[in-house]
């Protein structure tokens, strides 16, 4: 942290990331007031010392900034210009607030969101985020954002107190996304084919444990196989990052690759791995759930036996 | 290296990968003797001071171990028990001496030819490797090898000259094929899945060495986007390791997939990649070379332009 004066900022969404964003804004000392449409979600902020309001024009009253941690982009769209029950944040931010939306969301929803933004006066940074919600309430998230000189000065003591590394990646809005997507297209295959190749390997009577040995030190490692075959190893399928997040997510790429009429046949197939893992009841449950699939279908013994 | 006292042995197979594990066995002071069926591999060997033998069975007379370094199992079948032309290593091997057998095969394929290799008096190490050209005769392979005590204790001063990392994976043959397997599984999807990515990168407008930086540092890395999108960012396609080479280890991880009973979709759809990689011309470039597929069918813009 630098000598950067505190000053008041709205966080718009307080699930596991959003509330993780708001709390190390506040430990950076800024002045943040939270939102949430679950009266639960605003509890958890508040039961932490957080202040919290009832609507994100509320939440944003006089702020400098909004930090926008909701889920996808109808909840930008909704948190940014209200809903039939609640009025939006761009009503009461103060004149030439920053807006940091952090999001994942199609590319074009970022540059159809930032015209709005802008539109209205306020500079607008694209930036979608990664980690997860230990590293969101540490201030150690990595996000890769887009945007304007002005937006990133704007937003610059509030991503400094959010996060460990900082890619800038564009001057546009947009191009923050589309580097997310790329990440996410890449993260959610690399899922599916660590639990497809620990399924195959269980199948061809190796230890897991020894594959996972040898394989995260080999030219087969990714930073999910890494990551996620220890879940596995553990039999622990408590969601860290749940099946859903990556059926979102892929559905974006997908979406996305339809849109621009480009093939991604292996995002493709991830994706149906993923909705193999809802439709066995997994979709709640941790992302290296995929693996379940094969043990549901084939039987194959993995670490902590069945449990779906 | 430790005190190991230089022995005889034989190398069949001098392609790249061979060629420099017999040098690396010659670099540590052993007797290497160095057969292909091709002549101009022979040459190859002879050139760098080598000892060459005109069969596997003249190249093993009196030999202390066997590498087998060819391409698939039909090959190693035929360095060891020959061909309608050329007599195998088998023939003449000394009493005992071990079989270290680092072809990629199927885990059935090596239970069999250890089972033939056994029944003659020999011990059997299934040892595929991992690493390319460069680390093979730098004597820094990684391999993944399976085998009785016997057969490690016998094939050890030699793979103390060939690999920088062994992994002892297990005491049957046919497990270190089994790991090899599970890892080129994840390597194929991996590269196959770095060239979707950026290429979907390049379509939505980033720059790929930009998408390059950010990914390779984040959730989405894997060991093969790192290693391999920098030869897509040089346009540069000559082999480090072709196309047809995946084609070779996806096709045993399907025919191993087909013979289980056990579906792999990602691999399937990383196979098929390949061979349209292959159906454009692009066989024997390097296997970034899938990200051409994108490029041929789309037209998007490359590093180095249209090279196919």
């Amino acid at each position: 942290m630098t000598d950067q004066v505190p000053a008041r900022v709205a966080v718009i969404g307080l699930g596991s990331m959003g509330l993780g964003m708001a709390q190390a804004l506040a430990a950076a000392g800024h002045d943040v007031v939270g939102t949430d449409v679950s009266a639960e979600r605003r509890a958890a902020f508040a039961d932490t010392g957080g202040q919290v309001a009832a609507s994100a024009s509320a939440a944003a009253a006089g702020a400098e900034a909004v930090v926008i941690g909701v889920v996808n982009a109808a909840q930008v769209q909704a948190a940014l210009e209200g809903s039939e029950v609640s009025p939006g944040a761009l009503a009461t931010l103060a004149p030439g607030a920053v807006v940091i939306a952090s999001a994942t969301v199609a590319p074009d929803d970022a540059r159809r969101l930032a015209a709005q933004v802008e539109s209205r006066g306020h500079p607008y940074l694209d930036a979608p985020m990664s980690g997860g919600p230990d590293k969101a309430s540490a201030g150690r998230l990595t996000m890769m954002a887009s945007g304007s000189d002005e937006a990133f000065s704007r937003a610059q003591p509030f991503l400094e107190a959010m996060t460990e590394r900082l890619f800038r990646v564009g001057e546009a809005p947009g191009e923050g996304s589309a580097i997310k997507l790329v990440n996410q297209l890449l993260a959610g295959v690399h899922i599916a084919a660590a639990c497809e190749a620990v399924a195959m390997g269980v199948r061809l009577g190796l230890d897991p444990a020894r594959v996972y040995e040898v394989i995260s030190n080999a030219a087969g490692a990714s930073w999910m196989f890494n990551d996620r075959v220890p879940h596995i190893l553990a039999g622990d399928y408590a969601p860290k990052s749940a099946v859903g997040i990556f059926i979102k997510d892929l559905g974006i790429v997908m979406d996305t690759a339809r849109s621009e009429r480009f093939p991604t046949p292996l995002a493709a197939t991830a994706l149906s791995q993923f909705l193999a893992a809802a439709s066995a009841g997994f979709g709640e449950d941790d992302d290296s759930s995929v693996v379940r699939v094969f043990q549901r279908l084939s039987g194959i013994p993995l670490p902590g036996g069945e449990t779906g």
